[in-house]
């Protein structure tokens, strides 16, 4: 019998080593080909709701069945309703970057299955992440104050949702803290006081945290953005609403900047709103989910500027540095702020090494108690491809969208509505002159043909109150002749949909 | 040039298929060495605090280094700082029991990497997760309500920390929206009545939910439990501390009994809490991280029963289901209330499916945004092992804990200090007749000597105010041979400790 063939044999013990050896080899072929084959898929999935209740058994079986039995049903059950992510043809949201040394990182994290709740759980878990934390952190430049040697420190969370919400927690705790003790007023009176401002193009996830939180939706500030400050958010604006709240006897907390923002990658003027959060005693958080991976490069770190006068900052190695999903990193100023608001001992995890405030133990740094060895896999990141790599790779996204850019203004049927900064470039098909109530809503039917189509996929969101297209360069595997054929199947489904419109 | 020295050369490509495969390949093996070679490690670390800093360089390096280098770091610098939880002789906290399958459905969620958090996003990842969460359901015989064909549905959350947090979240935001409208009092108002209840034994991640939540401290009732009722909540108690607070003009809205905790294992009477629920209105969540898994044997299913008066229930197949870690099941009789507390609908993740409520976005049942393709690993392990074997693996270490406590009942000084219910045993090693006041505290001495000798490795707790020593069998490949050996070192080091104690 071949391999192929004993792997059709089924586990007889959950863990050994010798048939894990062989199923994950077969495993490892299975993905290497998927990857290999990639390009042959539509990109989006084509399948309609509820396709795979049709194929499946309805229970669980009984006895064991092989490995090969369950990848013929991957292949022609479940890649139907995959929608490619790691396609070099992927330009919606913003990417989500695999690479083979996070992949290989994600292994190793998976074989050793430790729970690195507390240091004394698996020491290597807290120490690396430690380490990669301050080595990254060095990569962009953050000051010494958010690195482990200066009383800072960074932490792995899964998503930068998470990353908002634990910082939030903290600052709410501390400004709860600080007004019932000198107004002596309940914790619910103080809760009811505190306000968090953001801009409009913030992620909804800074929305989802003050939910949470329990800070009432009348007292988040989305402050209003426009096309005169590329989507920024005004200083200016800001101060004003900061003014007005204060008057009215209102407790500002928490603010939130971004570098990058989801909708067209705008940036906030950091520097000034650290300015303002120190006037009013804010948490001043910095969200660079998506762009403040480019500020390793040279070129993009101006753009973190102002990020010093912060309390913590944050990123996603898994959109744009190689490291697969989750990987979102955040360093704070203040460690001890979380931990104040996060932490619990029960008795069942005491140890030593705890008690005696001589480790780290992250369980307090973050929403879930259990966590994996995710720093496995950016220190493979870092190590494999090198910073001089990952700033290439940064620097070669970027230019391929500059590329696109250029494309685009060649033809005046387009036009690009934001100004492109990092990798992504918004863009929309202009409405005929015979069209001007815009009811053909071009842009939104050319998202949707080329969705349908498959060769590539992108994303909408709306800017200045009108649809608007997103193309992000951001898969790991996309290169000059993808970007030219996206370009090209883009100009045809346009010329047709124009076509249509104006018969 | 063999495979391994082809593995010398640096990656060239972010996810190039075939570097990957090369690649992938090499790491299997290190992971099965790792797996056929992990009796020989300490299983409890043994490094200080800090010793990882002292290997490592203070800066990620500039270019590309070579699998083989990091492979060799990890040998000889990671593995000596990682606690062996795969290891037969983990008996510590509750186990996190990796397999093949489990890991398997880990490499092929990494292989993909996509972020499933809207259906478009990938449509299998939504709906296999749907059929999965059914199908684990239906092993459990869990009421029709909780399956989606009831109107109630599963999710896969990371952790039981995140279950019951997001379940809180709901039973808050309903218990708000009530008491606003029928007593015209602010949200705020609201918030400061909520009374939260769950046992002493309960664990640490309800307080944790609590303290998110903005649920007051003084308004988490921590029922205290004792020896009589084997650590198990008293409802006749909870009813009398639910009048009191009634009286007082307070709001009970959550309940969280337990099935297994996290102590003792303890099983809380699910059914008459239910109508406590019910006659008060609270929502009623179930945890059974650990113990729920053993309700897919018929034997153990009697201590779920009850369950059919509750809002939601949680358990964790990573903790005894041979699914790696992280995989958390959540089952809600009302998905709905869990989508009012955490949805947020951006412009920029519109799409024709979501707005047309065609389908589950699986965003709005959880905190983070993105998640991974994590039903595949359940998928593969219910298949890969049948209903059937994982009955049998449950089945077994029941067994081999049962033998573990009769063996402690052969040696007199040693008591066993709650009764076993599942594969937990919680004992003590008794103080000499003259050491009365248990100056020696021997059996934290005896935890300490036990986890430094690196054999086994076990944990601690308190039950009843006492030092407890807990010994789960729980780790995938733990055997007879394993347990007996483990006994016999537990005798020997108690032998020692004795002789000092008394000498």
């Amino acid at each position: 019998m071949g391999s192929e063939a004993g792997s059709r044999s089924s586990l007889t013990k959950p863990f050994d080593p010798e048939e894990f050896r062989k199923h994950a080899h077969r495993m490892v072929d299975f993905i290497a080909d998927y990857h290999r084959d990639i390009e042959n898929f539509p990109v989006q999935s084509q399948v309609e709701p509820g396709y795979l209740q049709k194929l499946l058994p309805e229970n669980a079986p009984d006895e064991p069945e092989s490995l090969d039995d369950i990848l013929a049903d991957v292949q022609s059950k479940i890649v139907p309703g995959v929608t490619h992510w790691q396609s070099p043809n992927f330009y919606g949201y913003y990417p989500s970057n695999g690479s083979t040394a996070g992949f290989l990182g994600e292994m190793l994290s998976g074989g050793f299955n430790i729970i690195g709740f507390s240091w004394i759980t698996s020491p290597a878990a807290t120490e690396l992440e430690i380490i990669v934390m301050d080595w990254l952190g060095k990569l962009l430049k953050l000051p010494n104050e958010f690195l482990s040697s200066g009383k800072g420190g960074g932490v792995i969370q899964g998503t930068a949702s998470e990353a908002v919400l634990v910082v939030m927690l903290a600052a709410r705790k501390r400004a709860v803290e600080k007004l019932t003790k000198e107004q002596g007023i309940s914790e619910f009176e103080a809760l009811a006081k505190l306000v968090a401002y953001t801009s409009d193009q913030a992620h909804s996830c800074v929305n989802k945290a003050s939910q949470i939180a329990g800070i009432s939706i009348e007292n988040l500030r989305l402050i209003p953005t426009d096309v005169s400050t590329n989507y920024a958010m005004s200083s200016k604006v800001l101060a004003n609403t900061l003014a007005n709240d204060v008057k009215a006897g209102l407790v500002p907390f928490f603010l939130c900047g971004v570098i990058g923002s989801t909708s067209s990658a705008a940036v906030d003027p950091l520097s000034e709103l650290g300015d303002l959060a120190q006037e009013y005693g804010m948490w001043f958080h910095v969200d660079g989910a998506y762009a403040g991976n480019a500020c390793i490069c040279p070129e993009f770190r101006p753009y973190l500027n102002g990020v010093e006068k912060a309390d913590s900052f944050d990123m996603n190695p898994h959109k744009w540095l190689l490291t697969n999903f989750d990987c979102s990193t955040l360093w704070v100023k203040n460690p001890s702020l979380l931990v104040d608001a996060l932490s619990t001992n029960p008795v069942f995890l005491r140890n030593k090494q705890s008690d005696n405030n001589l480790v780290v133990d992250y369980k307090d740094w973050q929403i879930p108690l259990g966590r994996r060895f995710r720093s496995l896999k950016l220190w493979m990141v870092l190590r494999m491809y090198g910073s001089n790599g990952l700033r290439s790779y940064i620097t070669n996204h970027c230019n391929l969208a500059k590329h696109f850019e250029e494309l685009l203004r060649t033809d005046s049927r387009f036009e690009v509505v934001a100004p492109r900064v990092f990798s992504l470039v918004c863009f929309r098909l202009k409405s005929p002159a015979n069209d001007a109530d815009n009811s053909c809503s071009l842009s939104a039917k050319l998202v949707d043909a080329l969705n349908s189509d498959g060769n590539i996929l992108i994303t909408n969101t709306v800017l200045g109150g009108r649809y608007t297209i997103r193309f992000t360069v951001g898969a790991s595997r996309t290169e000059l002749r993808h970007v030219d054929a996206a370009w090209k199947v883009i100009q045809q489904l346009a010329s047709k949909l124009l076509k249509e419109c104006s018969s």
